[in-house]
């Protein structure tokens, strides 16, 4: 489907082209540039309410600044559409998030104005500042470097050890705020009720106003009234003024809240800002999904990324489906931990940020004392889930697997060190799909089994999952656990499986063969049952394990497996560097066994965006190189024995 | 050496015993409790200065609150000293950071008292915030969760994380912000010079009861005067001061400054604030070395962790040595940084609150606008870096290895996934020694190697490391590049030895073997030097290879060695899963050859403290068990061929 650009969009080809337009044309340029962004999501799918909420400042900013010399950095990258599509990628923005097309976050391999790549959230400040500090060394003193963050994205560690250093390097740096008081979720937290009070209750400024022209009042009550005044002044000005905001207290310029929507308000803003030295902040208040209806007054957290859906009548489309679905992976976590708190009163729920995401938004519902969001905030919720563990409380710590990377050390140093019972759920393991690399889940299994003191554990389907979140909830002295997971559907319609308790470290035989053997972990063995069907039918029969737990390894059944094949087939939908695969390696060399072992998982690169399945053929760990695997390992005779 | 306690002090068996003393007595308990620490320190070495600096606080936090039922958690642990030996450990004091002794910081394993293990900075306020949530759900509203945090700790992320949940949580915690205005260097940042700004300049109580008292003068001018009087103060009351404080902006009750020397008045600000319910701040102004003149007085990071020294004099003994010494790696790296950034002005160095435990503070000083402490904050250090490099600056990157893992994602998402050529050097790699489990470095080879674009390289000298730097700053498209190595003293007297650039991926034959070949990583190495010296003259002939890179690995060497040898060992100074040993284990079973390895490296456990040559001998790879190990080898016959 061919969607055509308005008149004044159809001949943007860069920001170059917007410079070129009269001021007058801008808030034409948004409605279209809006429209646009519309047209493509509603039949396309993709992020949506961010980017419609940065129309304007999307345009103000390329309209004012000197971009791509002028630096410029979002945060996280879903509000980026705007950007993207008024940078060259027009034409190609239907393959936006699609296998071989454009990336659905900036990323600077892919155009010259994508300035730094994002996808993980809070980390715009400290790129930008970097930027801005190369800048002052290299004596370029009017470059500009801007950091878009959101109030959501504000909240992360990251951003605040940012500002703090920002605050104290005389270098231009100009961080706006984007407040919508949303992350994908609404935000969470004091710093978002801060903000709130700031933008509403009489607004800072108005009022910061108001007090001065009542004391210029009082200084008509002759010369010692005006003397007391004059110290007031001075007063507040030297010391309550100078503290009176939270940005301001970290010696940055505050500036706003500015309507974000008022595109010519911004660029007049934006250019004033431009000519003020030093570490500055504009605090600029947009609406999630502005100018969309539906988006503007519906559920701002559908809205996120709502898929396609009929852009006259906002309805989201919906699959329809003939047969009984399995359920997603992330609804059987949310009802099964609900079932399981009913059971159980020491059990609680925490996710930093993504309750809709993860599903942990059920038991936030059912049990609002027992669910927390934290905000985005990764590593305080590990560390927090470890402070509930100390006073016997059961934590249930749900955390994207590529997130998890956020709160490594948390997880070391203050859960595994001590040897604390905290249950992590990695939800999206694996790869993410359209979402990316930076969302791509390939590194967890590497990074958790080198450390002591954790369990780590992968479902192969629904009722697996269910058994080891089960396991997970029983009382334990000690050690973490560790449960991933991929993003999207099981295998089992009828998922409600009674619990059972897995034996810890306890694999499972699926079936038997003869020369060949495949281990697997996790939802990606139900390739391996197919590979072994097909294989059947061709009369090979092919042993298949689902090892269920990386670490401990069920050292018994290893012995058992190379006790009984010689030649081995691992897989894994994670990193082959140090993963599972590499696990049973060493289980191989340490008991002096010799099988020929091929490991299949994520190749050592970044692998890009796409369907699940598009990117486990790449990596040929899909069925069918699956398959071609063990016929060629069957074939294989080895030279050296 | 027999450490005698002062009377008072030799009575406080545990916290109920200084509950039992008249509040009169404090002061000569905290003067007895500071010369204990001052003569243990003095004599069996230590960290000092913070301890010195709260030991009113410890002692007055003790006698008002119910401890160990109110829990208290001591950030870092540095300054728990006091703590520890009012809490039952005064006489196993003297075993303080020995192996088999008492640990440096808290630590749930060794004491009630012990809440929260640290070490790391900054995780004390989710940790007590966890705590009180759980209270709060257990309904126990009175228990009391205090948490100490430093204003360095406080520049952590993960303490801004914690203080936008703590404002909305409507717990039990109470937040005492030490402000010493150190980390172990100089505290940085704009959190710091804010912080100043309250405690000094008119403290901000004070100015604001002086506006106050100003307002009520006005309004002895009449009745309209008093009109505007009063609109003024509600403006100021509603909006201003609502907002006038950084932690009151967090909804944070703010209390103080108030003098941390004064036990007395502490005795009675915490006998209130116990009483308030809620999340609050108390902001506490102490002197890091406070009592002991020496360290009062003087170089303030100096006096951090002295080292033993002369009491009376304040002479911190230095060891004397006959013979020159190799240098540190620490100071081979800061000295050479500087040589490398005077040829080439694209370098820049960064470090995060380490400057004189890193060395950095060598070119901090050299050459202050290209280095720079960011604070603890080694997530920003990194993306900072990351922004640094793509404005093609070369960033050295210095950060502990067990630091790192703060910052993991930030090398996955911010450099690797984006390809850019960032540097780190690694400190304090394999064993940290005396600091135990939180600060050693044992996981960095397996977290970094499942990364791609990404080198990891280990010098084994000081020669070594000199040219992997030279390497490093060497023009370079892409790719981060990182070099780990130990802290404490290499193996080169005449250690500065011209640049060479090393060949990235490429290894070296350190000695010809018959039977068996050891490969080693970094300067563990060493001992197989020795171990093949020691073979050599029993008539065992034993190969050596310092690989240098774990990624990329040197395949063209590791083919030469398997076909040479069917025996191999591998030793790292890092963990056995998925470590160094588990990559040539991957390597064997990607080329189909068939050899006896032998992983000698960090086990499966949580390593305690100890000096780093009595880890290694505990842990099975200093030069006795390796050369055990290559014997054992020798003679090993497997059953399966």
């Amino acid at each position: 489907m061919l969607i055509t650009p308005g008149p004044l969009l159809a001949k943007i080809g860069s920001p170059d082209d917007i410079k070129k337009l009269d001021q007058a044309q801008l808030v034409q340029l948004c409605d279209e540039l809006r429209h646009f962004i519309v047209d493509n999501v509603s039949v396309y799918g993709g992020h949506f309410g961010a980017s419609l909420g940065v129309v304007e400042l999307t345009v103000a900013l390329h309209y004012v600044f000197n971009t791509p010399h002028d630096q410029l950095v979002w945060d996280v990258g879903h509000q980026a559409y705007g950007h993207k599509i008024l940078t060259g990628r027009k034409e190609q923005f239907h393959t936006n998030r699609v296998y071989g097309g454009i990336s659905g976050f900036p990323k600077r391999s892919e155009n010259i104005y994508d300035t730094f790549g994002v996808g993980h959230s809070s980390t715009s400040v400290s790129a930008a500042l970097g930027m801005a500090v190369a800048s002052k060394y290299l004596n370029l003193p009017d470059k500009q470097h801007i950091a878009v963050i959101g109030d959501g994205a504000m909240t992360g560690g990251i951003a605040f050890e940012a500002l703090n250093h920002a605050g104290v390097s005389d270098s231009n740096v100009l961080i706006i705020l984007n407040d919508n008081c949303m992350s994908i979720d609404p935000n969470v937290g004091a710093l978002k009720d801060y903000l709130t009070d700031i933008t509403t209750s009489h607004t800072y400024n108005k009022l910061k106003d108001e007090v001065w022209n009542l004391l210029g009042k009082l200084s008509t009550f002759g010369k010692s009234a005006q003397d007391i005044v004059s110290k007031i002044e001075t007063g507040i000005k030297s010391t309550l003024l100078s503290q009176s905001n939270l940005f301001e207290s970290l010696n940055l310029r505050y500036f706003g809240p500015v309507d974000g929507h008022d595109v010519n308000h911004l660029v007049q803003v934006l250019n004033d800002l431009r000519d003020i030295k030093g570490p500055k902040i504009l605090h600029c208040v947009t609406i999630k999904g502005k100018g969309y209806g539906p988006a503007e007054k519906g559920n701002a957290t559908t809205w996120h990324a709502p898929g396609t859906f009929d852009k006259i009548t906002g309805e989201i489309h919906k699959k329809v489906h003939d047969a009984p679905q399995a359920p997603k992976y992330q609804d059987v976590f949310g009802h099964t931990l609900v079932e399981l708190a009913k059971q159980n009163d020491k059990i609680i729920g925490i996710t930093p940020a993504m309750p809709s995401g993860s599903s942990m938004n059920i038991m936030m519902k059912e049990m609002p004392d027992r669910a927390f969001d934290v905000g985005i905030a990764e590593q305080h919720a590990v560390t927090f889930s470890a402070g509930l563990a100390t006073q016997g409380l059961i934590p249930f710590c749900n955390i994207y697997s590529s997130f998890m990377q956020r709160a490594y050390d948390q997880v070391v140093h203050d859960v595994c060190i001590q040897n604390l019972p905290v249950n992590f759920c990695l939800d999206r393991a694996g790869f993410a799909g359209a979402d990316g690399p930076t969302h791509h889940g390939a590194y967890d299994i590497a990074y958790f089994r080198c450390i002591p003191n954790i369990i780590v554990s992968a479902p192969m389907n629904e009722q697996e999952l269910r058994n080891l979140m089960f396991t997970a909830s029983l009382p334990r002295k000690e050690r973490a656990f560790s449960i991933r997971y991929p993003r999207g559907q099981g295998v089992m319609p009828e998922w409600r499986t009674p619990f059972e308790e897995v034996e810890i470290g306890k694999g499972r035989k699926l079936r038997d063969g003869d020369e060949v053997a495949i281990l697997t972990i996790g939802h990606i063995g139900n390739y391996a049952v197919e590979v072994c069907d097909r294989l059947a039918k061709q009369g090979v029969s092919v042993g298949h394990y689902d090892m269920r737990f990386v670490k401990p390894l069920d050292e018994a059944l290893l012995h058992e497996i190379f006790a009984a094949y010689r030649k081995i087939v691992t897989v894994e939908d994670g990193c082959i560097q140090g993963g599972f695969g590499s696990a049973i390696l060493e289980f191989m060399a340490d008991h002096h066994y010799r099988a020929e072992v091929r490991r299949l998982g994520i190749p050592d690169r970044v692998v890009e965006h796409g369907e699940q399945i598009e990117l486990h053929r790449e990596c040929g760990f899909d069925a069918d190189h699956m398959q071609k695997a063990v016929i060629s390992l069957l074939e294989f005779a080895p030279k050296v024995i």
